[in-house]
C-alpha cells in the first residue's frame, strides 16, 4: 500500500470511554487515516456525539454492536481495541483471522509471560496472540512494531516510568533493583465509570495514594526494563491521584552505580533520545504535567541528590500514555512519518 | 429545660450524605448540644468514620438501622432528618408522636400548599405536619421557629436568593415579577451519589447550566418571597454547576419601581439586616463564594446598572445553605444564643 | 496568490501571553500558514520555549524586540497583534504602510465610533485604521473580512454573546433592550500577569462577579448587535470568574416580542447557522464549557421559560474567543477553506 | 494564672498572610484565648477584614504598624510571629525582653545549630534565642514546650514527615539513612505573594516538582529525626505542588532493618501515638489529604512493599502544618487541655 494512494482504514472497538474519545479526535485530524467504524457493547450504542457532545458536527459515526463478522467485512486495515482486559483477548483472534492488524489498549498482550499475566489478571486464552504481540513503545521496539500484526499499546504509568529509567539502566549508571517510582495521575486515568472514589466532591482538593504494592503496572514496568536493559529490574511502583483531569508525573529514586555525575545522567538521556521526536530531555525546567498536556511528548530529567539518582518524567496520560502513542504506533505500522498528525 | 443544666440531645436520621456529615461536625463542637444517635437505611449502616474517615477519633457513633421506636426511646429532644423527600414525611408523624421536635432538611414541609407540593413532587401524606411546619429561615421566621415543633430547613438556593431579594421587595424598591435569579453552586450541592454528571473528569474544568425551567426551588422561592413581602412574587430561577466543592452565588436581576438609587437599595439591605448575626451587607467588595466558605454567613449587595437592579448573594451551600442554618434553627428552638457554636 | 503554491507568512507581535501561545500552536499545525517571526517588548524577549516550555522541540522561534522596519522587511503577508490596547494603534499604521494585512486582537479597532472608544478607553490615534477596520466575526462580516486590510478580532465575551442573541434580534423574536447577559469565564481570560486576584489560593474554589456596570465589552456587544439587527440594542453585561482554566458560558435573558415558542427560537438559530462550520445549535444537551473546550465551536441554545427567552452560549475563550477565531479570519482573508487547520 | 480566671492575651505579628488569617480564625473561636492586637509592616496596614473579607463581622481588629514598645505595652501573654525569617529574629529579642512568651512560625529558631542555619539561610543574629528555643512539635517535645519562653513552630513538611518516620526510627525498624520523602503540598503552602508560578492558569491542572536537593526543610527534618531517635538521620526530601488549596501528603520510602512485618510497623506507630490527640494511625484507609483537611489531625500509615517500608502521612498544611499546631503549642504553654478550641 502506498500511503499517498489511500488512507489507512481504522475501526475502533470501544469508543465510549475516554481513550476512545481521544483517539477519535486524533483520527479526525489525521491526514492519512480514516475512522470507518466504531463498535461497542450492547449497553453503550449510539452516535458518538451522544457520548461526547464535543464531537457534534465533527463526526456522524455511530457506535454499533460489536460483531466480529461485520468488523471483518468493513474493509479495515487496522482495529484499535479500547476494551477491558479479557474482552480484548476474546476479540483479537477473530479479528486477526479476518486479516486486520491490531493495536490493543488493554493489558492482555503486554505481559509476554502468560504465567505473570495470570498471576496479576486471569487465565490467558490467546497464547498465539501473546507470542506474536509486540510491546508498542516506539522508542524501544520501533522495528518490531513496524512489522507487527498485533501491538500491545503500553500503559500510561509504564510509558512514563520506562522512558526515564531505561537509558540509565542501559548505560549502567543505576542499579537495576531498589528503584522507587512515585507516580501521580490525573483522574481521567481512572476511566469513565462513575464511582464514589471519583465523585467530584470526593476527588477535588484531595490527593491520595492507592494500590499499595498491588498495581498491575508494576510487572509491566519490570518486564520492559529488564528486556531493554538486559538486567533483571525490580521496581516499587506507588501510584497516587491528583485533583486534575489529565497529566502524569513520575518521581523516580534509584541508586547510582559507583560515582555518577549529573552530567553523566543527563548525557545518557540525551544520547538515548537525540533522535526521538516525542521525548524531550529537560535541563531548562523540571518536567511538569502542564508542559506536556495535550501533546504526545514525554519530558524527562535526571539529577544526583544526596547520593540518589532522582528522575522526573511527565506525559499526558490520555495522549503519550494512550491515544497519541496508539497513533504513533499506527504511523510506524503503516510506514508513515512517525509524527504524522501528532503535532 | 435550662440550657446551662444540660445539653440538647439530638438524633440524626440520615448521616451518610454530605449534609449529615457537616451537621455531625457542627454538633461535635457545639457547647450545648450532643449527638446521641445516628440512623439510616439498611444499605448504609456502620460507623460514621467509615463513611467519613475525617471523623475518626472524633466520634464513635454508628449509623444504625432506622427504627421509629428506637429513636423514640433514645431520650432525644430533637431529630434532624437528612433523608430524601417522601421518606421524610413517612418518618415525621411517628417521631412527632413520640414527642421529638424536628428539623427536616427535605422539601416535604417547605411548600405550605399541598397542591403546589404535589405538582412539583408527589402526593403529600402528612397534611398535619404541613400545617404545623415553620419555614426555617431565621431572618424572616425567627419567632415562629422558636415555638415550632417542626421546622422545614430551607433549600440552599432559596436561602441565598431570598436573603438578597426580600428586603427590596418589602421596601417596595423592585417589582415582584420578572425577577431573574442566575445561580451557581459547587458540586457538593448535588449530593453524594455517584453519577456520570458528577464524575470528576466530566465536572472539572466544566461550567454548565441545568434544570431549565424545572428546578424545584423555584416555587419555594416564590412562596417565601410572596409571604414575606405581601406581594405575589414571580421569579425565573436558573441554576448552574461550577467546578468547585462548595459555595453558591446568586446574580439577581430585577426591575426597579420608579427611580431607585444605589443608596436606597443598599440602605434597604442594611436596615433589614442591621441586627442579623449571619447576613452581611457588602459595600467594600462584591459577594464571592470564598468570602463565606466554611462559615454560616450570607453576603449580599445591591447596585443599579443600566436601569436594572443587580443583586449578588453568596453563601456556603453546605452551611448557611444547610447544616449551619439547621444549627441556627436549633439554637432558636431551644432558647440558646442564635450564634452558639457557629463561629 | 494561489494557496497551493505557498504558505501565508505570518508575524506575531506579542507572543508571550496566553493568546500568543495559543496562536503559535494553531499556526504550527496549520497546513497553509507559517509563522516567520515573533516580536515583543524589551522586557519579554527570548525563545518562545522559555515562555512556554510546552513549545520545546516544536519551534525555534525567538521573541525579538519589536521594530517596525524589521517586521516590514521580513516578507510577511499578515501580522497578528496580541498587544494591549493603545500599543496596538501605535503599531498598526506603520505595519499597514509596509503592506501587511493585520489581525489585531486588542480593543483598538473594535468600536467603530471613536467617541465611544474614547469614553471607555483613551484618545484614539489612528482614525484611518478605525475607518478601514472590519469586525472579525465571520458569521456576520465574512465578506468584508475577505477584503479587509485590517481585522479587529472580537473579544471573547462579545463573540459568545452576539452569536446567541443576533439571530433572535434579526428574526424579530426578542426586544432589543433589557437584555441581561450573565457571563462566566475561565481565569485564562484575565491574562498572564500575576495579581493577588488570580493567585491560585484566592481563585480556586471561588466564584466571583466583577466589573459591575463597567466592563468594556458592553459597548462592543451593543454596537455589533445594533449593526447586525438594524435596531438599537441595549444590554446589561455582567461577567464572573469561575475556577477553571478556560471556557466561557453566557446565560442570557431577554424579553420576547409577543408570543414566541421554543420552536420559533430554535428555528431562528438553526436557520442562522445552518451553513456555519463553527456554530452548533444544541437541542440534545445544553451548552456547557467542556463541550467546546479546545475547539473553535460556539454552542448555542434557546428556550422560553416563564415568559422570558433564555439563551445559553458556550465557547473556549482562548480559541473561538481569541486564537481560533483569528485563524478563521486569516483563512477567510487569504481565500482558504474557512476550517483549514481548525479541527 | 488560672485559666478559668482569664483568657490568654495574644498578639499576632504578621496577620496578612495565610498563616495569620488562619490563626485569627482559630483564636476567634478559642474559649480561653483572646487576640488583642495585630501588627505588620508599613505596606500592609488596615482592618483584618480588608485583607480577608471572610473575617467581616467577626473581628474589628486592625493590623497596625509593628512597634516593639507598643506590643510590649499591650499587656499580652503571648506573641505569635508570622513574619519571614530574618525579620523574626530581629523582633524576638525585644519581645522577650518585654516579658512575652513567643511562638515563632519562621525558620529562625528551628535549627538548633547556628552553623546549619547559616548554611541554608543567613547569619544568625540571636544566639540567645536559639539556645532557649524549643521545637514546637508536641508529640516529641511536649514537656519542654510547656516551660518554653520561645517555641519554634515547625514547618509543614517537617511535621508531616517526622510524625511518620520517627516512631519507626525509635523502634529500630528502619535504617536512619537513605530515607526518601516524596512530598506534595497544596498551593497555599507557597504563601500569598502573587507570582507567575502561582498564577491560577499556570498552576491549575498542573503537577510539578520543585526545589530538587535545595529545600530548606531537609536539614530541619534531619535534625529532629536525629534528635528524637538518637541516630544520625539522612533524608532525601523532594517537594511537589498539587493543584489544590490546602493539604499535604508525604509518601516515604525507607529501608527496613532486617526482617520487618507490616504488623511491627503499624504496631510501632500505634504504640507511639496511642495517647496522642492529633495523630491517627490508619489501617482502614490510606492517609489522604481530604481526610485531614480543615482539622489538626495528622494521619499516618505503614506497609512493607517489595522489601521497602512505605509510609504515608497527611495533614492540612495550614492547620497541623501551621496554625493548628501553634494553637496546640499555646494550649500546652499555658496549661490548657491540649485540644482546647481545636475540634
Amino acid at each position: 500500500m502506498t500511503q499517498s494512494d489511500r488512507k489507512i482504514r481504522v475501526v475502533l472497538i470501544g469508543g465510549s470511554g475516554y481513550a476512545g474519545f481521544e483517539v477519535v479526535r486524533w483520527l479526525l485530524r489525521h491526514p492519512n487515516a480514516k475512522l470507518v467504524g466504531v463498535f461497542g457493547p450492547s449497553n453503550e450504542l449510539g452516535p458518538m456525539e451522544q457520548f461526547y457532545p464535543l464531537l457534534s458536527a465533527q463526526t456522524d459515526l455511530v457506535q454499533e454492536l460489536f460483531d466480529a463478522d461485520r468488523v471483518a467485512n468493513i474493509g479495515a486495515d487496522l482495529a484499535m481495541l479500547c476494551v477491558p482486559h479479557k474482552v480484548a483477548m476474546s476479540y483479537v483472534p477473530t479479528l486477526r483471522a479476518a486479516g486486520l492488524r491490531i493495536i490493543d489498549w488493554s493489558a492482555d498482550y503486554r505481559l509476554t509471560d502468560a504465567a505473570v499475566y495470570e498471576k496479576w489478571y486471569s487465565p490467558h486464552t490467546d497464547p498465539d496472540g501473546l507470542t506474536d504481540a509486540v510491546y508498542g513503545l516506539p522508542e524501544y521496539y520501533r522495528d518490531a512494531i513496524a512489522q507487527a500484526s498485533l501491538v500491545a499499546n503500553p500503559g500510561c504509568y509504564p510509558t512514563c516510568s520506562i522512558l526515564a529509567i531505561a537509558p540509565l539502566l542501559r548505560a549502567g549508571l543505576i542499579k537495576p533493583d531498589g528503584i522507587v517510582i512515585n507516580a501521580i495521575s490525573g483522574v481521567s486515568g481512572a476511566g469513565r465509570t462513575p464511582h464514589l472514589k471519583f465523585h467530584f466532591p470526593e476527588r477535588n482538593e484531595n490527593f491520595e495514594p492507592y494500590g499499595v504494592g498491588t498495581h498491575r503496572h508494576m510487572p509491566e514496568i519490570e518486564q520492559v526494563l529488564s528486556d531493554v536493559s538486559g538486567q533483571k529490574a525490580a521496581v516499587l511502583f506507588q501510584p497516587h491521584l491528583s485533583p486534575m483531569d489529565r497529566g502524569m508525573l513520575c518521581s523516580i529514586y534509584a541508586d547510582p552505580v559507583d560515582d555518577v555525575t549529573d552530567d553523566q545522567l543527563t548525557g545518557a538521556l540525551v544520547q538515548a533520545y537525540a533522535d526521538e521526536p516525542f521525548v524531550r530531555v529537560r535541563t531548562d525546567v523540571l518536567p511538569a504535567s502542564k508542559y506536556v498536556a495535550t501533546t504526545n511528548f514525554c519530558d524527562v530529567s535526571a539529577d544526583m541528590v544526596k547520593g540518589k539518582v532522582v528522575l522526573f518524567s511527565a506525559l499526558d496520560n490520555v495522549i503519550k500514555g494512550a491515544s497519541g502513542q496508539a497513533i504513533q504506533n499506527m504511523n510506524i505500522m503503516f510506514g508513515l512519518d512517525e509524527t504524522t498528525g501528532l503535532y
